[in-house]
Formats: C-alpha cells, sequence, structure tokens
C-alpha cells in the first residue's frame, strides 16, 4: 500500500518538475494542433484520477471545480466533447496557479482514498492513471521542445533529454524463420493494445545493432533523398513537396552547416547521435534509399532482447491494428487504444524522454505516418527475398 | 513642454492601467485573426516610440532588446515582416514581465529626451505616438473583451466601458442640401485621412436624433431580418449564412430569453441602450427593414453638431477612399492609414471605449464589412428620392 | 413591333453566334468559380425571358422542362438556391443540344407573345431581357477566353474581341470644378444603378486622353512596380504574395520576353495597345507608380464626351454604391443590381467584347478589386492637390 | 499469338461499350477528386501502350499528338507531373472525337505490332496493358455511376452492373489454427503486390458464407449506428460528423422510405441485396455494432474457396503493406503499386462491375479507410478471443 502511494506522489511530482522551467505564458500557446497547451496536460491527467478513482470511490469527494473536467477532459467522448481541439489555445482560464491548487487538491484526496485501503479495482484505475500521465508527460517534452523551439528567437529548455552518441560500428543479428508468441505476458502493467499474447509466422531476417545515426541521414540528404520521388510513397511525396520538408524537424542550414534545436538550444548536427524528428514517410523513404527495409513490430519484438533500445523511438512497418482476439475495455477506458487502431504505425522502443520504466518490449506506442514532432528515429532491417 | 511630457505619462499609464484585470496567460491569446494578443499590443505601441523617437533623436539611446521592435513591429512592411499574422497566439516570449520592463524603459527615455527640449518634428511624432497607443487602447479594449468572453465559462472584465441608456424618443434632424466643407480644419491633431478638406455636394436628408436600440434590433429579428435574404447584400447573405449568425456578436438565448456578455458579465438584453457589435452588413439589412438608410460619412460630419454621439461607432454607407487630393506621409508613417483604402467601411463618431479626446467629428474609423467584434452600431437617415 | 422582335431575334442569334467556337465538351467546364460554364449562360438567359415574359404573360404557354429554370436560374434567390456554384462544373445534364432545343422553345414563344402587341410593362420586360442577356454575352467573352486559354495546350478563339493600337500621344483634358450632374437621364434604356440624376461636387482635374497602353505597363514591370510594397493597399499587397502575380493575366514569359494569350492565341505584347486583365490592385499599384490618381467615376462620367473609349473597361476609385435616393425594383428584379452595392468597384466605359450599343457614358459596370479575368484597363487623372 | 491479339481487341472495345450511354458533355466532368474524367481513361489506359509497347517496339511508329500522353499519363510522376488533378474537369480539349480517333491509332498499331511476333518481355507488357485497362474499366463504372447520379436530376446508365439477391441464411465456415501459404503461384497473370508467396500463422476463426445484405444494415441503422461513438475509430467519427454520414453513398430517404441510386435509377432498398458503397470507417462501426469483426486479407484467402464471392468487393482490416520480400519493378512500372502501400486498406473478391477473369483470390485491392464511391462491402468473421 503504501508503495503505491509513494510511487503515486512521486509521477505527479515529477510532472510538475517537467514544467519548472516554463513561464505563464507557455502554458496556454498552441502553436499547431497536435501540441496540447501544457497547462491542458496538467489538468487533463489530474481529471483521470478525479474522474474514475476520487468520484465513484471517495465518498464525499468535494469536487474542486466542475470546470476543469468539463474543459480539459473533453478528449474522451464518452464524457462529451466540448472545447474543439484547435480552439485549446485560446482558453487562458483557469490560470496555472489555479490548474496547480486543483491538482495538489486531487493528490491529497488520492492520499486519503488510498489510505482507506484498496481493492483490486482501485489498484488496476490507479495503474493505469499513473500510465496515463507518465504517457502524457513524454507528450509534454514533445510539446514544450516545440513551443520553445519555436518562437521566433527560439528558447533553450535544459540540459535534459538529449540523445546519446552511439560510436559502435553497425551489425547485423539474425533471427531464423519460426512461429513465435508476440505480446505482453506475465505480471506487470501492460496496456490493452499488447494482448492477447498471440502466435505469429516470422520468417528470417537480420536486424541491425543500432538505429540509423546522424551521419548516415545526411548521407541520404546529400545524395538528394528528399528530392527522389521514386524513394517515396504516393502520399509522401505531395506531403513533402506542399510542407518543402528537406531535412528532418528542427534542422537548419546555416552557412552550409546543418544545425538542429535541441532542448539545450540550437547546436550542430552531432553525427553520432541517432537520427531523432522523422515521419514514417522519411523512414521509409531513407531505407528504400539504404537497400534495406523497416521491421515489422513482430520482428522487433523479438529482437529486441538482443540490442539495446531507448534513444528514440523507431518506426516500424507495421500498422497499429489490434491483435486477433482483441477485446476493448468497456465504458471510458475503452476510448484509450482501441479507437485509434486506424491509419496509425506502429512504434517501438522508447525515448529519452519516456518515463523511467514507463515502456517495454512488447510496448506499442503509435503515430500518424505523417508525425514527426515526437522523438522518432528508425532501425534498418534485412529481409531475406 | 511639461504638458506634453505629463499627456504622454498619462497615456502610457492608461494603457497598463487597462490591462490590469488580465492574468499573465491572457495576454498571449489569439482566438481569432482580428484580435491581438495583448502583449502584442503593449510592445508594439512602445516600439512606435523607439523606432521612430528614441533611435533617431535621443543620442546614446541604449536598445533595451532588439527582439521588441523585430517581433511586434512587423506589421508596418516598411519595417519587414517577420512573424506571419495567425502565429502571434504562439509567442510566448519575452515574457509579460520583461514586456513592462521594455516599456518602463522607453518611458524613462523619452521623458529623458522631451527634457532635452524638442522641435516641431518631435512634437508631431510625440502626437502620432500617443493618438496611435489611443487607438490600441481602444482596440485592446475590444480584445480583452473577445478574449474572456469567449472563454468556455466566460469571465467578466469589470464595470467598465458599458455603453448607457438613451431613453430619448427618436426624432429627426433636418438638413438642406448645399456644397459643404468636409475634412479637418483649425489647430489640434488630426491623422492624413481627414485631409485635405474639401466640398462636397450634399442633398437634403433627415437624420436620426439618436443610434438604433436593443428593442429596435429585437423586433428585426423577431421579424425574421435575419431570414430574408432581400434586405442583405449578396456577399452578406452568403456570410450570415456560412457564419450562422442570428443575432450580433456576444448575444445569446437563454429559454426563450436573449442575453449578452458584456465587460460586466453576461447579463439580459437592455431595450434602451444601443445596439453594440455588428457588422456593416447588419446595419445595411436593418436599415432596409426598417425603409430608411444609413447615412454617408458627409451626412454624418454635417449632421455631427446637432446630436450627441460616442457610445457606439456608426456605421456609414461610404467607403474608406482617400479624400480628392490626399497625399500620403513619406516613408513608414505613410503606411499608417493609405494602405488600407480598398474594401472597407467607414465607421463615424466614437465609442465607450474610445480614449478620452481621441475623437472627433471628423474622425474616420474603418473596418472591413463583416467586422463586428469591435463595439459598432448604427444611425439611420431619410434621403429625399 | 416590328422593331422589338427584330432586336429580340438579333440578340438571341448573336449568342448563338458567339459560343459556335466551341465544342461540346467546352460547354460544361468552370475551370474557376469566376466562369460559368457557356451552357449555363445560354439556359440562364433564356430563364430570364421564360420567368418574367412567358409564364405570367403568355396564356397556356407550355413549359420547355422545368428542369431548366430549376437548375439554371438559382442565381436569384428569389426564385431559390439550388446548385451550389461551385458544382456547376459537374452538371452535364441537360446537354448542349437540349439546351439549343430549349432556346428555340422560348423564341418561338416569345415572338408569338410579341405579336400578340403588348403593353408598357411587356416592353420593360422584353428590354430588359435584352440588356440581361447582352451583359451575358460579354461575360461569356472572358468564360471562353480562360476555359480556352487555360487548356494545357492553349486553343485560339477565333480573331474575334482583340484590341486596338492606340498610338496617338497622350495628353490631358481639363476640367473646372463644379456641381454637375450625374447619372442617366432622357430616353433610351438604363439601369436603376445609373439613378436617380444627382448632383455631385467635383473638384477641378486633368484626365488622360487615352488608357494607359503595354509599353507603360511593361516600364511599370521592369521598374520592379510588382515587388515594391508601398506601392499597393494592404489586402492588394497579400494578394499578390499569395497568387504569385508578376504581371496581368494571360502574360507570360518566354526567353525574355513577354507574350499574352489573346482570343487568336499566344502572341507577343503589342506596346502600343491599351493593357488589359488587371486588377484594380494592380491599377492603383500603376497610378501610384506614375505619381498619378485613378479617376472617380464622376471625373470619369463627366469627361468621357471628350474622349473616346470602348477598347478596355476602365477601373475608377469609387466604390459601387448606390446613387442618393437609389430604390431598387420590386421582387425578382429588385436583385438585379442593388445587391452587389458592397465590396465592388466601378469600372465605365465600354469594351471589345461589349455588345453593340449595350453601354453608354452613364453605364456602372462593377467588379472585386481582385477580379481581372474581364477585359479591363485603366486611365490617369491629375488632381490639384 | 492469334489469342493475344484478340484479347487486346476484345478488352479495348469493351471500354469503348462502356462509355457509350455517355454524352460528350458527360466525358470532361470531375465532381469529386476521387472521380476521374471518363475521356481521361481513355486516353490513359491507350498512353500505356503507346508508352511501353509502340514507342520502344515498334519502329517507326508515328506519335499520334504528343499532347495525349503529356496530358493523360502524368499520373506516374517518372514521366513528370503536368496536370493537377484537381483541374483536369477543365481540360476539354482534346475532345472525345480526338480520344477516340487516338485509340484506333493506337489499336491498329499494336496489332502491327504483334503480328511481327513477340518475346517475352513484349507480352508480358501487354498483359499488363490489358489488366490496367481492366481495372480502369471497373473504376470507369464507378465514377460514370458517380457524374449521372449526382446530376441534380439523375439520370440512368442502364441495367448494368447489378448486384444480385442473396436469399441463402448465413452460416459461419471455420478454419482450424495453422501456418498457411498466402500469395499467388502458379501460372497466369498476376500483380507485384501478390508476391513472394509466403508463410503466414492464422490462428482459430469462423467466416460469414455470405456479406452483410442492406436488412442487417438497416438494423444497424435503425438502432442508432451512425450516432454511436463508441462503435468508431476516433478520425471515422470525426469524419462522419464532419460529412453528416447517416446511410451509405446513393443512400437517401423519401418519406420514411429508404431508396438508393444504382446504375438503373432511384430505386427501393432491396433487403436481400450486399450493402455497398460502403466505406471501411462504417464497415468496421457495423461488425463492432454487430459483436463480430472484419477478417483479415489471411482469413479471407484462405477461406475465399468455400464461398462464391464477386458481387461487392469485401473490406478487411488488413493494412496494404508489402509481402515480406517484396520487391517492386524497376522504373515507371514500379510506381504501378508499390507506392500506395501507405494508410489504405485492403479490400479482397471482386464486384460486379469486375472485367470478368480479372480477378482471382489472391488479388488485393486497396483503398484509403474513408472512400466509398467504389462498390464495396463487407463480409463478418468470428475469432476465438
Amino acid at each position: 500500500m503504501e508503495t503505491a502511494i509513494e510511487r503515486f506522489k512521486k509521477v505527479r511530482a515529477q510532472t510538475e518538475q517537467l514544467v519548472r522551467p516554463l513561464k505563464p505564458e507557455d502554458y496556454a500557446a498552441q502553436p499547431i494542433l497536435d501540441v496540447s497547451p501544457p497547462k491542458w496536460k496538467l489538468v487533463h491527467t489530474t481529471c483521470f484520477f478525479e474522474t474514475f478513482l476520487l468520484e465513484p470511490h471517495l465518498q464525499g469527494y468535494p469536487l474542486f471545480d466542475q470546470r476543469f473536467s468539463f474543459l480539459f477532459y473533453s478528449y474522451y467522448y464518452y464524457k462529451g466533447q466540448r472545447v474543439a481541439r484547435d480552439q485549446r489555445g485560446a482558453i487562458t482560464r483557469p490560470t496555472v496557479e489555479e490548474v496547480l491548487a486543483y491538482r495538489s487538491h486531487v493528490n491529497e484526496h488520492i492520499e486519503r482514498l488510498l489510505h482507506h485501503g484498496r481493492n483490486e479495482e482501485l489498484s488496476a484505475l490507479l495503474e493505469i492513471g499513473i500510465n496515463h500521465e507518465q504517457q502524457h508527460q513524454e507528450l509534454l517534452v514533445y510539446d514544450m521542445k516545440y513551443i520553445l523551439g519555436h518562437q521566433p528567437f527560439p528558447e533553450a529548455y535544459g540540459p535534459h533529454f538529449l540523445t546519446q552518441e552511439d560510436p559502435s560500428p553497425l551489425h547485423w543479428l539474425e533471427y531464423t524463420e519460426g512461429v513465435y508468441g508476440i505480446g505482453h505476458h506475465g505480471d506487470g502493467f501492460s496496456y490493452d493494445n499488447e494482448h492477447p499474447r498471440h502466435k505469429v509466422y516470422v520468417p528470417r531476417f537480420e536486424i541491425a545493432s543500432r538505429p540509423v545515426i546522424n551521419e548516415e541521414w545526411l548521407a541520404f540528404m546529400a545524395d538528394g533523398g528528399y528530392s527522389k520521388f521514386s524513394l517515396w510513397h504516393d502520399e509522401a511525396w505531395q506531403h513533402i513537396q506542399a510542407q518543402g520538408w528537406q531535412a528532418p524537424l528542427y534542422w537548419q542550414e546555416q552557412d552550409g552547416q546543418w544545425l538542429s534545436y535541441d532542448m539545450d538550444g540550437l547546436q550542430p548536427i552531432n553525427p553520432k547521435k541517432p537520427v531523432q524528428h522523422i515521419s514514417f514517410y522519411e523512414a521509409f523513404a531513407f531505407a528504400e534509399w539504404a537497400g534495406y527495409a523497416l521491421p515489422t513490430e513482430f520482428q522487433w519484438e523479438l529482437a529486441s532482447g538482443k540490442f539495446p533500445y531507448g534513444q528514440v523511438w523507431e518506426w516500424t512497418y507495421s500498422a497499429y491494428h489490434p491483435y486477433p482476439g482483441y477485446a476493448k475495455a468497456e465504458g471510458a477506458l475503452g476510448e484509450y487504444n482501441g479507437k485509434f487502431m486506424i491509419n496509425q504505425m506502429v512504434l517501438r522502443g522508447a525515448s529519452v524522454a519516456t518515463a523511467q520504466g514507463h515502456s517495454r518490449a512488447t510496448y506499442r506506442n503509435f503515430f500518424p505516418a505523417a508525425a514527426r514532432w515526437m522523438f522518432s528515429g528508425l532501425r534498418l532491417v534485412k529481409n531475406s527475398g
């Protein structure tokens, strides 16, 4: 019991730690639709605990302010969509101060609730709430990076969430064909989309020992990778033309040298770091150019025991679809994952912005093929023809 | 000399007084393109003094921070457009605190500059700067009303800038035909668009002694005014269909009663107050329905001596075009008015949000025919056929 | 009586003559919103005669096909808007053949109606119908030019509707100030928007003896006219940036030489012909650059007796607003002109595509400031400051 | 040899037979982006034979008109994109007559080429050209249905391409788990996307003996299927809200009865026919509502031997991705399939509009999840949890 309270408090405090470099003005900005105003995330994660734990389970719970869940939890239709997503940046009230007071209020009552003891249902909800908050912590890092990095005079966030160089030479790990078990098993928390564990036939393949690094990406660019339509999917080609993409997000050329904005400000590209902030479109085109392929999520999961991961999320060439026999949860919790299972691609692994202990080998992250404001990279695979 | 400094200080202090009810989060919001983030206005008006007075005229003036004029003064192309207008809401830095420090810095140096004595050019620039700031004070009121009034749970600003009831019965003021002098003359500040004073032939007309009031607008609505296409201009009709307009901005129906959001919050419609927040499109349709017309700006100017005005800006059926022989100023100041002289309609008078002493009978305010987030109303005229 | 029938038949036959160079496929195209499919115009003008003359005045008139007025006359809301304007290009049925049969049917019955004799109302409606068809004949020329000229391999229409060179040296015609009568008077057909004739005070001015010609426009372009923002209205500047305008419509550069597409195909620019296919935005910028102004419609009307016009419509700096005391007609005919009296600018004169005898010195043509697919040019004026 | 020529002539003649009910005006219409003007398809399929067979292989081949491949084959970037897809409807020239002459010209020269004998490469190209034309024949049917069915007064095409009633009671076909071979093998033509044949582990499942029929869809609608967000994917829900979808495409309610437009005109819904013109979004929501699932393309292929198919294409819950080891062809032919392998879903089977002999059990058709102007339906599956 003690442990659960401690874990809850620690994760909640981490969120508040994360936003410390922000000024009040930063909390409400929504420069693009993908980005949520940081204030929104502070409230949204809190609403989860209020809605699913306190309201039904803590008798006499005094609602802090009914506006909060009305405004910021509307993302789940089950509770009713109220504020259009593209209008979030115009919601200046409640203020950050009120938001932090709301968080304290909920935290105190969760502690009180947990002190009463808890049953299995409560434990499960608490675990989901904590994981939900951790997921949003990572998105919060992406959003803060985007907001600060897109100021006319970009601001540094601080020396955090920076990837490491990987100086090791690339080698290929080989796997033989077979029918393998895929999906989560055993104890520990997992999401419904990692279930049920099921069998998949995987043919022989070799997978790279490390993700693609910046010097490799620079070679792709130097070879005209962004202007050879034959490397790209049709919709990818139209997209990069319309957007004018010539490099990963946050990259810019100055006097013939490529720089990129990172959490610690604008820096020269480090050739040995994994490439970051690329879309699936770009990952695929790079693999085509390199003469290799992107792994399926099954290949990735199978091989993940043999290579260390965790710098960048790695695009796979697997659509984010349900595993055979997948059943989504009842009610509002059922909206969590299943409703996104169309037109999204799976990413595997974890990034430097992933909360500690949040990810695992069976974890299925997912984004649309065009997204690249998250910490995304790629790893190559050789398929035997 | 003393007087000019005092006047400068007073107007500058009024701006800061105006934004006092705001929270830091409110300063950066841009819910629609018409609205500027309040922070933007605080800087923009200050840049004028820095760019046109301090930099060229105060030797050794230490620029506070070059980012300010770069970011917030970009509106004048002469100085270079740098930040897209629809991205202003994403500029969270510099912070409000830094902005206020910038205002103090410029204020102090303007006082220092004026203590050195001043020539005619400096006096003229100061006067323009003060009037420029007053214009933006009024826009700031519109913007704050829009931001606070469009929160999912609207916030009141305070009991300021509220119109008064006008219980007087309507009567008609008659004018005989003639060639009249139109435009500014005599001493006192005026804008270039009020010049040159010139002759205009005006036929006989009668003009209403007061603006249209809410009970008259309710009658128009009750008679189906918003659904009779024959009352509307073609582009107006398409616009109100597309926007779903059924009433002035800020009006909403609750349980069969019409309310409107005002600076002091949501209130029942006061039947005796002048109607406010209507577009030219709506003003014209109302006049058609009533069997009268909108005055030209010449009729209005001519008659303005006989009726008190100042509650709401009054739409005229005059396009905002140059007076015969109009010549715009050289350089960046020349961009002030002339470049807007297409597809805008003239409004005359003043509103409760107009800075004291800022307007006058010859003052030409202007907005696009569809705009209605400003304090706009109408006055009727009878033309003899 | 005889004359009216003959005139009706002549104008109707001219329309059919106009479309003779078209292939069936050309009749349904709508490449931009401004352009109506030619078939639409063939029907639309015919519906006028059916709706306002035959249905109410010819007893026992057998409706040819109720679909026609339903589909193609919907432009007047009074009769009900049925087909979205941007979907006109997808209406492939009824076919051209059916459309021509419909025209014959209505023609025959109009002749029959007129043989019965006619009263004043009928005469007036006939006159409006004929003028309405003539107006659409000119628009039809614009539309056919646009459709054929925007084929990937442009097609020539034929050696028709070509402007003439004007080799005369420019001189200035001077007018003294005064109160002048403006608007239509006397006999002959005129539109409601030319009424009532009224007095206008016009200050002293000088007006050019001929429109601006291509060699003058080339000088404007060579001097960077399209890239100096200070010459342009604010919304004009945004528009030309967004559209990438660098020259009049139909102009293109090939190997350093400017060509333009005209009714007879792609041709080198003729330096002595009046410039054509320019927007109000461009006309104004040119006048700014040249150090002159655009005339008001009053100056133009006053001076029109002294210069020959008729090559291109001439932009004025007058908004298309009602004359004092203007009253629009009752019912559907009232929609003809009044409903467009906002955000449009007046053009005066006539073009080589104007039906013979259709225009006159008091005629008020009008288009939005950005339009330039019609045959539009400009004439300069000198105002005494 | 003889047979190949005969087959070529037959398929080419079928295309011309297909468009016979059209009028010239119908050939150029493009009411929505998905629909190509029929004229475009007549040329596009012909360009294939000219570009890949005649130009490289028939010595002295006289190009009919270089405009054709320039204008209508631009879809393959390899040859250069020249006309924006949304502008196809404005291309009125060349005319239908010229297009048919072009087809005859190419037909004659293909016959001449084939009489010279042919090698394996030529045979393969001919086979692809014929299959390419057959694919477009089916799209042509969709397009003609859309154009004629979306006339303000819809026109019937004729009594062709109508589905049949399926009065058989539904039963379930059971399959045991196993590793199965998937993809094309053996002789006969197949597309690159059906290769390589590979192993897939498929768990136990039961699949419906027939597609879902209209009376079942009506029950879904009657039960509020289109208004229960929990049945829908998130992006599906947003899409149906934005589009206002309440029923399949071509369905309309009249006096409480549901009708649908089909090739033979507007008809009451036939309860025993398979539902048609539904998107993947709708297919998934129906399966959710029914408590079943959509099959994967592997389940479908495996089971296809036991049920007759061919009325409607059947949506699967498989993304259109490459089979393991898939390699696309070199050059322009390589653009055929691979470049669409993102954000599209696989449909299996065939429809009443599919050319005879064109489809097969391993054939992979594909469309975006929102598309429904094609002849698409669904078949249900039961997965064991």
